[in-house]
């Protein structure tokens, strides 16, 4: 196993995080990492806000759905797709297909992705905030976020105060496919779902009884924030 | 400098490979990096085809737009987002919704870079193919995708042939935005277009005389996929 294959496997979301600080080489090394990820037809389509001002991050934290770390961490990163850079530049680019939209999910991702690796191998520990998405509009008005810019996660790092678990991820056999896309094996399903079940009973806080299909299920009876269409619409994204 | 930032800061996208195969020890390793990265709500919605079939695989280099790496590559990954897992496990959930197009986006891309580092590390070189987006629906009908399953990026995997250089990336100072977006940099930008002018003729193949400022407003100056959004509808992504 390689140095970097070990800390990938090593992940968890840290939500606890000690008062020290990280260092601004250490902060710059993660921040470069971002940069070095793959990019789509060289299209460089995200922006990262630092927020440091803790009266943004006691805000952001709330508009997350009341995430407390999301002020405490050390650094907190928004992660947005941004092609307002673009229109700067050339401000007849042709903008809104809803392509562009997932080119900058995906490739943004690809990025905070880095970042978390990165500093994770620092001894540090982080969680991405898909939260700040529950008030998308109050995060942008917040962060001057112009039309074309997107925030799409936040990324909270910091050293961790606690070494949480690791959370079993559904095995190989489902995630992955031969060839062909492959029905669900149910005997499978049933057999992880037990597994969660002795992970979540025996898990040291926030101990629950729930299997991931009880989850999913739950999740999945709810809409999934109904606004997100209309302001990315609203935002100059997936309009055609 | 970390060994996971030394692979990070090391990127760059292999297009050449030599015909050795990875073996079965080495792609699960791989494959299982890929399931260890974070997964919004633990919803877990991401599904990765192995295509192996040569017949296939040549289907789609040529959907990709040419690109015949999709062939020769040792391993090529079909990366999804897939809410068609749960709906088989809850048949009522509510799905559609823009925000899990985001979702799914966002998880599968940082699989597919967990995926990537993984095997640069292993001393692989791979390539993300956006392009399997020049024919989402064709992609799908021969990978046999049913709806609610979004076939995203590829990722081709396998020794490197060459070893191309690294592309230089936008500078951080462009890039990170300090608590509110910050407008553009045009100075900045002049610089970066002139880096990029000359990392262009040095470059020891395929050199040629363009800025990035050249590049993006030709690529912005034409549609992007503009039969994405009715293909996502059609397969039950973003409808609402």
């Amino acid at each position: 196993m390689t140095p970097t294959i070990a800390t990938i496997m090593n992940h968890r979301s840290v939500r606890h995080f000690t008062e020290q600080a990280i260092t601004a080489a250490n902060l710059e090394q993660i921040l470069n990492c971002a940069l070095a990820a793959s990019t789509s037809s060289f299209i460089q389509c995200s922006s990262i806000i630092r927020v440091s001002s803790s009266d943004s991050r006691e805000k952001l934290a709330q508009f997350a759905g009341g995430q407390p770390y999301v002020a405490s961490a050390a650094e907190f990163l928004v992660f947005c797709a941004d092609f307002n850079r673009h229109r700067q530049i050339h401000p007849d680019a042709q903008l809104g297909f809803t392509e562009q939209t997932l080119i900058g999910a995906v490739d943004t991702a690809l990025m905070g992705q880095n970042a978390l690796l990165a500093a994770e191998s620092l001894g540090l520990g982080g969680v991405f905030i898909g939260g700040i998405r529950n008030n998308p509009q109050q995060v942008s008005e917040l962060l001057d976020l112009p039309q074309h810019v997107l925030p799409l996660f936040g990324l909270c790092i910091g050293y961790p105060a606690r070494e949480p678990e690791q959370k079993p991820r559904l095995p190989l056999n489902i995630v992955l496919h031969q060839d062909k896309y492959q029905a669900l094996d149910f005997e499978e399903v049933a057999a992880y779902d037990q597994h969660i079940l002795e992970y979540y009973a025996a898990r040291s806080s926030n101990s629950k009884q729930v299997t991931w299909s009880q989850q999913i299920t739950a999740t999945l009876s709810k809409e999934s924030r109904p606004f997100m269409k209309e302001f990315l619409q609203r935002q100059g994204f997936s309009e055609k």
